[in-house]
Order: C-alpha cells, then structure tokens, then sequence
C-alpha cells in the first residue's frame, strides 16, 4: 500500500524552507496615488515529474510519465490520480509504494515523485513514453490521436445521486470557506468533493486546476473509494473536457463548476450521461448536461 | 512565407457549423426559485495536433510534435507561436508554409495543423518526439528534465519601455472591451500586446490561455517582430512560470496578469530582469519583479 504523505512537509523546495502550498514574496502594492512595500504570500509553483517503476526487472526499468507544474503537497496523490486518469492504474493494488526518488537512500528529490508498480502489474511503456502529453491543463493527456479522445472514456456513471436546488446553491460558500483555511494567495485552484447532503468530504488546491482534481482522485483512488458515484464534485474554475474526462473515470455523475464550461465539456457530458454546472455563484446556476439529477422544483 | 489565416473559418469544427470561438449550447438557467429553458453560447474547444513536416526528405518526414485542446481559430499562430516558444523554430523564414492537413487535396483536416519547414532548416525529431509535454497550460513543454527549466530561457528582454502607473491601470479596460467585441462566452482566456502609449496592438482568446499566448506570440513571430522590446503583455488570469518563459522568449519585457502570480513566475521573472505586474484590477496592482519599468509617483 502506498504511504499517503507528500503534503508538504518542511523541505527545501521552491528553493527555500516552507511549509505550506503558499511561499511569501516581497512586493510593491500600487493603489490610487500610493505604493507601499511588503511582504504577500504567493501560490508556490514547481515542476514534478512522475515515473513508473518496474521494480522486478533487472535493473529496475524507470519511466517518465509525467511532467507538470504543480503546487507542492498531496504529491502522491496527484501521481496517483493523474495515473489513473489516464488508464496506467487500474487499482491499488497495482502500487507497490510511493515514493520520492532518493526517499531510501535519505537523499530525496522532492520534485520526482516515484510510482513502484506490484510485481506482475501490467505495463507497457511504449504505451506512455511517447507522446505523453501532460501539464496542468491538457485534453487529451496520454493520447496522441484525435480519434481517442472519446476512446478513453469509460461507462457512464452509475447511482441515484440527486441534487436539490438550494444545496447545489450552498457549495460555492462551502468550498470558499474551506479554501480560506488553507490558502491566502488568491492563485490557487481548487476541486472539491460532496456527499448527497452537501458536505464537504475533501478538498485539494494547486495552480493547476487538472492537478486539483488529479489530487482528489488519487485520494480516493488510493483508498479503494472509486468508483464514487454517490458524490459530486465542485471547481473553483472553468469545467473543460479533461475535468469532464476526469470526473467520469472516477464515475462520479455531477461536475458543477464556478466558471464556464466549454463546448466539447458538454458535449462529453451528454455523450456520457453526466450532470454538468455551469456559472454556479451568486445564488444562480445553467444545467448543460443531465438535469435528471438536479431538483429544481 | 505562411499564410497567415486558420481563423475559424465556417467548418463542421465542434461537431458543427460555426464561424467563431462561441458556439451556441441549449441550457437550463437556475435563479432564485425560477427556471428556464434557453439558448447560450460557450467557448469552442477542441483538440489539435502540431506537426513538423520535413519535405526534404524522402518520402516527406511528419513528427507530432503537441496535441493540445483549444478554441479553434488562429491556429497558424497557435502552431507557429507554440514552435517558437518551444525553440523548435527560430526565424520565420525556417517556415516553408503552413497548412491544415490534407488542405492541398481539398480534404482538410481543421484539428491537424502542418508546418513544413524550409529546406535546409535543422530539426531533430528525437529532441521533440519524446516527452514533449504539451498543453494549455504546461510549465516545461519539451522540456523532460527539472533542470532544464531555466536552461530553457533565453536572454533578458532589452530595450527602454517604461509604463506609467495610469497607464497600466488602464490596461483591463480595454482588454475586456476588445473580448466584448470577439466572445461572448465567459469562458475564454485573453492575452493582449500593447504599446508604450497604452495601445492595444493585438488580442487573442483561447480557453487556455497559454493558447492565447502563443496565438499572440505566433503572430509576431509570423510577422517578422520579435523581439517585440517595445511592448507589453496582458494577461486575463493567472501568471504562471511559462507565460513568463514565453513573454521572455519573444523579448517582450513587462507581463501584466489581471490574476494572480505564483512563486515560480515571480522567482524567474527576477532572474531574467523582466517586470512582472499581478492583481492588475480594480484601480490597483502589485508589482512582483522589475519595478524600474514602472512609472509609480
């Protein structure tokens, strides 16, 4: 079983001690005719890179999956939920552990984080060593034709979840709140995960907002908790194809979204059978997809 | 020398006919206890391949060089900017032409873009065709080693551009008239060039908005101006590591985000002597880096 660190302890990254997923940086503020120096805390940004290892060849075969700008913290989640997303993890089980690279030999590389696979866990690496496109922000990641962006979809998602009106209406606030408490930078991204009552079950933030996702699938992956079609999931951002792409391989049937969808978001949505939010905030919300699953009576 | 449209003409893009970045969506719209059935426009996304076609060789030699998802329309620009910014190309005259594929036989394919090189023009696919990390929003695209990321950027933007305090915070206004005039869908990423007088130059929208950079990018570079010294960038989100290791490699030395910074763009606009403006909204902004070529008193 993997361990589920990487949160960020103390370490030298961002090339200075820190703690947290926010780093001070000195400024200037200019407002009306005034400037004043200080001190305000930014999202930190750092390149991971995620590897596969095979551990039972010999030598032990490496594969770089993966590199992506990401806000430090939750690292093997975010490996692990990027993973799965893209098909390399079929379960839990196929993680031996997860480790940074030089975590064994006390030397530790806080920006490559290393998936050891289960002996006799299937891999093909000329699957996934060419034309892996990744990052924080890309569609069709792991897939180099056109033709299979629709491909990678898996079965629409399964379960009765509904939402009544006034509860979807509640979650912004709900993820706001929570983001307060964890982040004072104003820059980061946020994807959140909410049971049929509407409370918060899990939140993940970075500058990414595919790697706030990544990071709440690979939780709930790395607890055996997928498929989890009886939650939703909110995002501070826009919904795009691979949130909608995302949320459907960890078979969760709604994806509200603080922003705007775009149109290949809903036309995944439909194709797939799932609920799609858009512009839910300032007590209002559009229905793109599935509106069986939201009461608006 | 390219030809310079891909501008959305009329296509079955999206699954659809459509002549812009919006198309329309049916929704249900959610206000206080009201519904309603309507019709709204989205933003247009969908994929893209990058190729690199070598016409020299025999037969003609085609490397995917990025699948990334994006709102259709200046896509020659996308191609070109992204291919420049990647130090794939170098100078536009490496450029033989640019075409959708299958264009010249009357089958265009409008998500697959060629750009054929110009005889003589140096190209070594096996610095591109693995780990290429590509998207709307990747940090090291191209790039597979962490240390690399610095080794990326190029020389410090020169030149004597200086904005006033006014100036600069005039800059949002105008960017969000000229989106007015091109989208209608809240969900589109901008980037905009300006002049020292405060001029809007050139604006383009994606829903990445490394797209939108690049598109800019992409059009001077086509143009034949870049280095671009005398001018600055805006961004309508967040500035990230790469939209800074893009505006430095088209020498353009100020980028002004309406969003905010994270710490790696902060850490590399100071290394690169560039100014880097965050929070520009609202009657105020913070400066990050390079506060000499602001005007505050």
């Amino acid at each position: 079983m993997p361990i589920l660190h990487g949160n960020g302890e103390t370490d030298a990254r961002c090339g200075r001690q820190y703690s947290t997923a926010a780093v001070p940086a000195e400024i200037i503020t200019v407002e009306g005719r005034t400037s004043r120096r200080g001190s305000d805390e930014v999202a930190c940004e750092e390149p991971v890179e995620i590897r596969v290892v095979e551990p039972a060849k010999q030598p032990p075969a490496r594969h770089s999956i993966a590199v992506t700008m990401r806000t430090p913290g939750n690292d093997f989640e975010l490996a692990a939920g990027f993973l799965f997303s893209e098909g390399v993890l079929k379960s839990r089980e196929s993680i031996q552990k997860i480790e940074y690279c030089g975590e064994s030999s006390g030397a530790a590389q806080f920006n490559v984080v290393n998936v050891v696979l289960a002996p006799g866990t299937p891999f093909d690496p000329r699957k996934f060593t060419r034309n892996v496109y990744t990052s924080s922000s890309c569609g069709i990641c792991g897939k180099t034709s056109l033709e299979m962006v629709r491909s990678v979809c898996p079965a629409p998602p399964t379960g009765t979840l509904r939402l009544n009106r006034d509860l979807l209406r509640s979650l912004p606030g709900k993820l706001s709140s929570a983001q307060a408490i964890f982040s004072r930078t104003g820059g980061l991204h946020a994807s959140a995960q909410f049971d049929g009552t509407g409370k918060l079950l899990l939140m993940r933030e970075d500058v990414g907002r595919h790697n706030a996702m990544d990071k709440v699938i690979g939780r709930l992956f790395l607890e055996g908790r997928l498929p989890a079609s009886g939650t939703a999931i909110l995002v501070s951002g826009r919904a795009s194809f691979e949130l909608i792409q995302k949320t459907l391989m960890a078979g969760i049937p709604i994806l509200a979204a603080v922003g705007a969808p775009s149109s290949l978001a809903i036309d995944m949505a439909r194709e797939f059978g799932m609920t799609l939010i858009g512009f839910l905030r300032d007590g209002r919300f559009n229905i793109y997809a599935g509106e069986d699953r939201i009461d608006i009576d």
